[in-house]
């Protein structure tokens, strides 16, 4: 790597004598002045302007040489596969873990799963992990596409075998995945043309991509495992109102990121067409993003940015008197997931930056050049001209997860919004234990206390005297602590609990106190929310379970002192546009809960937020690429071009 | 602009104290710690690790800044009309050049032409100028997309006004151009889909793009012009090559490349399939370039670099045993128009880097998964097995081109080729010479010297001697040049000139002897090549010739003494793989030929040819970023995410 680079800086620093029919020198002079006149840049014909402009190139090249040199240190460790020979190796002798999905969730399982151990095969039609937090800044072009994803295979190196596929049905009992076997027809040459061809049907895999070319059909196969890890994300939720799969742009995939960067591009130029009306010039600039959430918050910051940053000088008259940006939201506030300090800070941040919200409002219907509105307690519909839908407003399972629920029994797998899981991240109702599921497309069930209170209390009233004293349930709550995480509401401060569900004051717990005391911290135990960080958390969880488990057949866990998964919540991060962005510490844990921080915002919230991406991004060249891409953003602006 | 990306270097660094509600470096060290936790890099908690990550981060912004800092003098200029307050300014004081195109030809005459004299306005479905000579290089990665391409809203200024609409039709009569009026039907609120709906009939404009979106439907309009320079280039030429449309790639815009790209990533994907049969896999991973042009042989060369370079690390056995690559060329050499050496120099450079080249071969058809071909002077049909095909054989006229001749008559417009125009480049048979064409559409006819050689031979026998003598055909020579371009040949050595023709040694020429003189320099009058080359030199010459007028309406430009069009070729550069390049300067005009320089080829060739890039790229934006993508592959390789 490196002796290559520092050839090519050679090569265009020094002459190289080898295979030239004629020494460069002589040339060089004559060429210079010549390409110097195609260039159109005859003028500078004098000597001093001739070495200007090639201390220029080499100044370039020499300077970005460096910038990148960096990388080359933390980039090498992803490219020691470079000396293992083949990736494709038989299949048997060990225990084989599949993994579908290459995102959240099984990126970070697939960079910590012992290899030594276990044969892993990662099963996903995307060939690249994507930084999907970084999807609304591309989709207006202040970060290119390359930047936010790694190649799958660069990530995980040789001794993980990747398979491009698209899993449709797994058989619990016999073990066995099927994958392209959904009969779809191989339909053109094109990459990113399925939406399309099939436009009632996005493809399950991932949003907007899967080719299937006419000369590249793919074979279907069917896959043994030993152990299967389903984290195959989610599908944007459309709540079945009409027209949105037809009219709206999606933000989950670098696809829908293009279009959408594209549709605004598209949508500028339109309205600089000569006959085009006032009405329609409105009606064009109008954008309108359905869902106050982190991600509609961040594309409609992100796009506020772009038209005062960039589009104003290209369009200045049209962003002076026509370009309307609407945020949508059911709820009464946004962000309604971070602390009401934060949504209101970015409410008011938003109305600075011109971008109007709409609160207590249900996007009834999507039209091709209008949405349909309705106001909370209202039976009036609306209807808002408009170009570019963006619609962020929530997540559903895929096909795959749906039908995997429905293999293994509705009465079990009951839970809509995914695949139930016990804390050990073990889908429920498969009796071997042999299927994770982790990231969005899980839910871990948690058993309530209450449900098992009276038993609970005789095994805690080990004296018999129906009550309990302090001692008594200090044991029981760390004795039955990871089998209820709920119980860590109480651990924290148990003296404190335990006088609170006293209400007697009689220094011991009756049944019906107990009752009440665990009833409360029951409510607590909320769902996690579908984030990156829960997904990654849980792919790192059942990476390390697995490379601690001496035999996989024996999956008591309990009993083998493996600890359940425990979720870390780090604190929430949104960009709002304008250099500001904010962070909330809410519920964080275990540290910053201690410090009781408040939320930030503006300025050095941004900063966080940047130093953030940079020390998350996944590679080094990613990296780079990010940085670069900030900064190529501040000097150049954002590119407008369209294709 | 400087300001803003020093701010940011500021925010990045330093605390910022406005709005904040809590002090950053309290928080920092907390901060740092779990965000480094969360990126699992939990190993290093030591103040040192912190501290080498947070270093790392601000070097990677600084030094990729100062290298971005250069850029910033350079483009400069491009962002003056930064100052300027609106684009769209009322027409009709001055007269209107209206410029069809936004490409090789079209972007150097908007860059010269003075605003001062003429309302200038570009019209153009594509809003980018592409620097096409780079789309080999993009069409595996080692360059990105949005590097060779400039919005041309940047590149122009708001000086002139641009349009983006596809232009269907002219009437030189009235002096109206009509754009967007072709009936199509809005289709989709996809980008690049058009040629999958449509897929019998690319858009003419550009091979793959022009959106016609539901919600954003072009309004047609008609422009009225007073002079209108056709520059929309030309289409890939099939010769009604059965499948060629459906199954094979061009190579001619962006997307082209960008589809190609995916393509290439799904023949390797779907080859490492479990259940792929080794002969189908041989199939996916053979690749067929029909061409042996400049386009051919360069993307030959970067498919072998991208397979050597970092495909091999990927796949490695597929890279050993499976992958082929095939060029297959018609005549019996590549790179023909180019100095034989050269020709020979990179077939053997081919056979080093394992491409196969297949001499005087047809292709008869492809289909789906094969090309048919035909040897030469053979009758027997063979089919190869391949996946993708690129196809980059030459060039046709445009529908909007072949219209206008139409209209003009074909009579006139004899040329299937293109345009023809005169010397000064209006096009032939339009009456008041409003019309000029450049580049790939256009052609220059050139009046044969044998056709009126009984006139000339009259006009320069001014004794009425039946003979001329060196005094008098130098004279003639030198009064006709300018109407005969074809002279210069003899009129670089008049007296050799002069002996060769002498046959009879009577140091006079007579009528037949001056024929005979004549002919062989009509011969010499070669058409020019469909370069960017001839494009943007006819462009500039446009604008100095449109700059130079005292009134539009006179146009008789000899009397004006305003000088013709005279190409000046600078050579020909060609990209072979392997840091190797060839650059031939046979035919180089004025200085390059008084050398008579040989053809270089090897890794010096290489040099030339990138400096020329970074030379000739339009702005300090892409040039950046051209050398950032050079070093960034050659540290990182080439990204191979499918998307
Ligand atoms: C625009 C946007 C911004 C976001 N910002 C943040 C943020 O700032 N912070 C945060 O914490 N979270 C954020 N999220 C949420 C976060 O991206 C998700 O919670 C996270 O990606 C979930 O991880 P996952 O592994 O479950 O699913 P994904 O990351 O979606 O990965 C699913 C994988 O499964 C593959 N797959 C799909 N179907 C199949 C199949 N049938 N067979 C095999 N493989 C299949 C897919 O191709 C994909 O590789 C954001 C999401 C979006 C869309
Ligand atoms: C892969 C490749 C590599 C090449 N490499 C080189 C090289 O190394 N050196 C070299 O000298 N040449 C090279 N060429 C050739 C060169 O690109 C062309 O000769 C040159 O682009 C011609 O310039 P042009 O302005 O005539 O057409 P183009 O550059 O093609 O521009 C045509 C413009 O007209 C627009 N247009 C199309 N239809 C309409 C319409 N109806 N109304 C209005 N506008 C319309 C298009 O959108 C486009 O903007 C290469 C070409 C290709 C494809």
């Amino acid at each position: 790597m490196l002796s290559r680079s520092v050839s090519l800086l050679q090569q265009l620093t020094t002459t190289n004598n080898s295979r030239r029919y004629l020494s460069l020198k002589q040339l060089s002079p004559i060429i210079n002045r010549n390409l110097a006149w195609f260039a159109g840049q005859s003028t500078k014909k004098t000597f001093g302007g001739r070495l200007k402009r090639r201390l220029k190139n080499f100044l370039i090249i020499t300077v970005v040489g460096f910038g990148t040199y960096y990388g080359v240190s933390s980039y090498r460790r992803y490219r020691w596969f470079n000396e293992i020979s083949d990736s494709d190796k038989t299949m048997g002798t060990k225990p084989r873990v599949v993994v579908l999905g290459t995102g959240w969730g099984a990126v970070p399982l697939l960079k910590h799963i012992d290899t030594e151990k276990y044969e892993v095969v990662c099963v996903s039609p995307r060939n690249y992990f994507l930084m999907t937090p970084l999807l609304p800044s591309v989709s207006v072009g202040t970060v290119e596409t390359r930047t936010v994803i790694e190649s799958i295979r660069s990530l995980i190196g040789p001794r993980i075998k990747y398979v491009e596929a698209h899993c449709v049905s797994v058989d619990p009992k016999a073990k066995v995945i099927s994958c392209n076997t959904d009969g779809e027809q191989p339909i053109s040459r094109g990459d990113d043309v399925k939406t399309i061809l099939i436009p009632s049907r996005r493809a399950g895999g991932s949003s907007s991509r899967i080719i299937k070319d006419s000369t590249r059909v793919r074979p279907s196969f069917d896959m043994k495992y030993d152990i299967l890890v389903v984290s195959v994300g989610s599908e944007n939720n459309t709540f079945n109102t009409p027209g949105v799969e037809e009219h709206a742009h999606f933000l989950k995939e670098i696809l829908d990121a293009r279009r959408i960067r594209s549709a605004i591009s598209d949508a500028f130029e339109s309205a600089m067409t000569p006959t085009q009306t006032p009405a329609e010039r409105k009606r064009l600039l109008h954008f309108v993003i359905v869902g106050g959430g982190p991600t509609g918050v961040e594309f409609a910051a992100e796009l506020a940015d772009l038209v005062r940053e960039d589009l104003q000088i290209y369009f200045p008259r049209l962003v002076a008197n026509d370009v309307k940006i609407t945020l949508i939201e059911a709820l009464d506030h946004i962000l309604s997931m971070m602390d009401k300090q934060i949504s209101d800070y970015t409410e008011r941040h938003f109305h600075r930056e011109n971008i109007d919200v709409l609160m207590n409002t249900f996007v009834k219907e999507v039209k091709q050049r209008e949405v349909v509105v309705q106001l909370k307690g209202s039976d009036e519909l609306k209807s808002i001209p408009c170009s570019v839908v963006v619609w962020a407003t929530g997540i559903k399972p895929r096909a795959l997860t749906n039908k995997l629920r429905e293999i293994i029994g509705l009465d079990i797998q009951s839970n809509r919004m995914g695949l139930l899981t016990d804390q050990y991240l073990r889908v429920k109702g498969v009796a071997d234990g042999s299927i994770f599921a982790i990231g969005d497309c899980a839910t871990i069930q948690i058993p309530k206390l209450v449900d098992r209170f009276q038993l609970l209390f005789e095994e805690a009233d080990t004296e018999r005297r129906g009550t309990l004293d302090l001692q008594q349930f200090r044991a029981l709550v760390e004795r039955k602590i990871a089998e209820f995480p709920q119980l860590e509401i109480i651990s924290k401060s148990i003296e404190k609990a335990f006088e609170e569900a006293d209400k007697d004051k009689s220094a011991t717990l009756t049944l019906a106190e107990l009752h009440s005391a665990l009833e409360k911290a029951d409510t607590k135990n909320r769902v996690l929310p579908a984030t990156a960080q829960v997904a990654s958390q849980e792919g790192s969880f059942v990476a390390d379970l697995l490379n601690q488990l001496n035999d996989i057949q024996s999956n008591n866990y309990e009993q083998q002192n493996l600890k359940p998964f425990r979720y870390k919540h780090m604190g929430s991060l949104a960009y709002v546009g304008g250099d500001e962005a904010v962070v909330d510490f809410t519920g964080s844990k275990p540290i910053l809960d201690m410090f009781n921080l408040k939320p930030i915002s503006g300025r050095s919230a941004a900063y966080l937020w940047k130093s953030f991406y940079l020390t998350e991004m996944f590679t080094g060249r990613t990296k780079i690429l990010l940085a670069f891409d900030w900064v190529r953003t501040q000097f150049f602006g954002r590119d407008i071009s369209r294709y």
